[in-house]
């Protein structure tokens, strides 16, 4: 039908890129690294940032915006922050352009040098905390729970639609607490919510864990995450919440006065999750006739498309159209009725499936005559000619059952996935010929990891919570170990 | 109690300055001309962008979102656009920071110099239409309505919160079409959704019009805005919609195969309101109290204060005040009880009033005994003892009272402060001593606005759409003219 989709087991890769741009998800742009989102593909991200703003403001948080341009010299206020972040990232040093004197075209005004050059923010604890030094006096102005909706920049050489770019969307919740006790909880509780929209939403299936070390946000006194296992057996990293201690507190000086009349350091958290998870959406539920969405997050969750062949079959058609559209409505189902007379119905059905429309409805005029309508569902591409009767019912129940199946069915994948090693061998083994998660036992060390890492290119994905604790020996090492780790090769 | 509020009348900017900082609307931030917009403000932004994007889609546009970076060359591609835009502007020439090795902290580093300059967006006119220039090939991909939610920055000079600020928000709807005549309507259309926006959700009437050439917008045939008188009689532009003819479609060579087989350039419009709609609303309707938010933008509608002196009574009145919560939400009206001990009841009457919520509830013991309760407006800041009985039919009456009011209170105001001047020394006159905007003759030139500019600070606002035509004479140059046109000075 025109545009092809590589096949996923022909090169993966290639199949999560024609996706991304023949479903009209996103685009590269003339930019480097940095893409322009479609609308297809803007409007899932809007559904998504719906139903995340309304979780966070159910957990009693509020939204507010900090400047965009931050001051080279917070990123050295806390030691490891700038170590992280401060690196690869967008510097601008000048506030003005001028017509080149020579002809030269516009040029830049080098009279209009930044005294201190700004950085595009690639996450905003810095000028979040500075701002926060005056918003907090007393415990009175505790907890401070704010999340912002934002784009942050940051230097990638290798680049990716979705799932790596230069410049992406996210929302990062920065609060603050009067004790180390209820960051904590909020840390754990906004690792919950993520895994709750992650897995209800998204339908896809999460493991929640804490990252290693190594892995751990820049600053951070532990990074809590979660993984999701993508169709080729690598994991992607769908969210992280950090619990800061008192690090940004301590860099930007925000203390406050307790109840019993102390001044101390303010303890943080720090979560995001950003528009990578588009990338988990596509690679969770696709397939090779395209993208195929959670009803939930679909911004057209029904398509009715009629067959007709003359001008009289059409009024036919679209009177019956018309009365399902409404009564799809009227069940808060966005429905679609494409009625263009410029694309033939094979067209629509093959157009609609590489955008993962849920739900395809026919309507043809022989159908008319019998009070039937043929029924496409989007996950399993079934096909059903099912009464005309009672159609709203059928279809609000199918739009849940596919989300369920999608769940179920990413669940089953990941669960078959993940296999334990017990040597360093088999890890190796598993990796290369099934991919996946592989459960093992770890000594704690940061060399172990890394030398593990170089050599299979796997790291740890998690420590999952709750783990159950047994005794082992390192795969690595051979050193004594109380509990078994995530390892996986990662996007 | 403990915020000051300069009076109005002192000293009208300070006035603003201090709602907008005491009412927790934005503050200053570290960088320069960045605004850190705070919880209070950035809810009833997002009431604004919640009802604006219901409008847009309303009119058939999609969101989409193009790169914050912009390659330096794209503003040398439309002649007039490069004067207006690429001047006092964010230019990103480096993309590293490294450890200075002579100890300095961490520094720019030198091997990461772009080859060429990326500008942070002050509009997207150039990424948008070097990217519909991949999108459009027929006109079967047309009209193309798309807007975008996004941040921008302008290197302006003198910033005050709000209404001029180096980063602010807005949106940008940047739309295609096949013909001059559809392009000229979706910009008119927008023009009235903005109207109809401004006027009936933020409560400021508004003037429409066309721009003089002077004030156009850099790059657009034809601008037309919304005007809105403030307190202080000055005038402030409230939103643009601009017909960009073929300008941006030659700039990047975007054409189209008719439907008559031929090769056309693509007509344009674009459109957009920021976050300086903020600075609209509160200099509309605040007054020496603090902020006073129309009802149907406010985040908190009406606000509940128990009265009480012992925890005995504390109980009773919680028991009566949650009983009116649970009867308003029932009608969809936000309300918030707050029964913090930490305060005092006339503590908390001055606080709501500062950050204007609309309707305020007072309980006290004995009103339970009558069976009454006391509710002021925030509008007139009048109070009343009313039954008990009802309450939610009564508030839901009076917060569309108030809306009306508030309307109608600027509306007044606006009509009041239009005057019509024959001379140039009652163009002066009427400047200096009343403000607002004055109706005058003008001989249509460049050079005759640019004189009275720089003799006056009055600027042509705009030409008034339906205008009445009427013979007259220029008053600076004495030419014929055929129409009049707002003079003001603004923001």
């Amino acid at each position: 039908m025109g545009k092809a989709i590589t096949s996923k087991t022909q090169d993966y890769s290639k199949w999560y890129n024609d996706i991304v741009v023949e479903a009209d998800l996103a685009d590269h742009s003339a930019v480097r690294g940095c893409m322009v989102i479609k609308p297809h593909g803007y409007a899932i991200w809007e559904n998504m940032q719906q139903a995340l703003d309304k979780m966070f403001k159910d957990t009693g948080h509020v939204n507010a915006y900090f400047p965009l341009l931050i001051p080279k010299s917070f990123f050295s206020k806390e030691a490891s922050h700038v170590e992280g972040f401060a690196k690869e990232c967008a510097v601008v040093t000048h506030y003005r352009l001028k017509n080149d004197p020579n002809g030269g075209g516009i040029v830049v005004d080098e009279n209009a040098k930044l005294e201190e050059e700004l950085i595009i923010r690639p996450t905003s604890e810095t000028i979040i905390w500075n701002t926060y030094k005056g918003w907090i006096q007393s415990y009175r102005d505790l907890p401070l729970l704010i999340n912002q909706w934002a784009n942050v920049v940051r230097w990638e050489m290798r680049t990716r639609l979705f799932l790596r770019t230069a410049e992406f969307l996210w929302q990062e919740g920065h609060t603050a607490h009067a004790t180390a006790e209820e960051a904590i909880a909020e840390t754990e509780q906004m690792l919950n919510v993520y895994a709750d929209f992650v897995e209800n939403w998204m339908a896809v299936p999460v493991i929640k864990g804490i990252k290693s070390a190594n892995e751990r946000f820049a600053g951070a006194i532990e990074t809590y995450c979660i993984e999701a296992l993508m169709q080729d057996g690598k994991a992607l990293q769908c969210g992280t919440s950090h619990f800061l201690g008192q690090n940004f507190a301590k860099a930007f000086d925000v203390k406050f006065a307790t109840k019993e009349g102390g001044q101390e350091f303010v303890w943080a958290t720090s979560w995001g999750v950003s528009t990578r998870l588009m990338g988990a959406l596509i690679m969770s539920h696709s397939d090779d006739n395209g993208l195929v969405i959670p009803p939930k997050l679909a911004p057209t969750q029904v398509v009715i498309v009629p067959i007709y062949k003359s001008d009289e079959g059409l009024k036919k058609v679209s009177e019956t159209a018309l009365q399902i559209v409404a009564k799809l409505k009227a069940k808060n189902i966005s429905v679609k009725y494409d009625n263009r007379d410029t694309q033939r119905p094979g067209w629509k059905f093959a157009e609609y499936e590489l955008k993962g429309i849920p739900v395809r409805v026919a309507i043809g005029e022989r159908d008319l005559a019998n009070g039937t309508i043929e029924i496409a569902r989007r996950d399993t591409l079934a096909k059903e000619t099912i009464s005309i009767n009672d159609i709203d019912i059928y279809i609000e129940k199918l739009l849940d059952e596919i989300q369920e199946n999608l769940f179920a069915r990413a669940l089953k994948r990941t669960q078959e996935s993940t296999h334990k090693a017990d040597t360093y061998d088999e890890l190796k083994k598993l990796l290369d010929e099934k991919g996946g998660f592989v459960s093992a036992h770890w000594d704690g060390t940061a060399e172990t990891e890394e030398k593990i890492k170089g050599e299979t290119k796997a790291t740890i994905r998690c420590i999952p919570l709750h783990n159950k604790l047994e005794e082992g020996k390192c795969i690595y090492s051979g050193k004594p170990s109380k509990q078994r780790v995530l390892f996986a090769r990662a996007y």
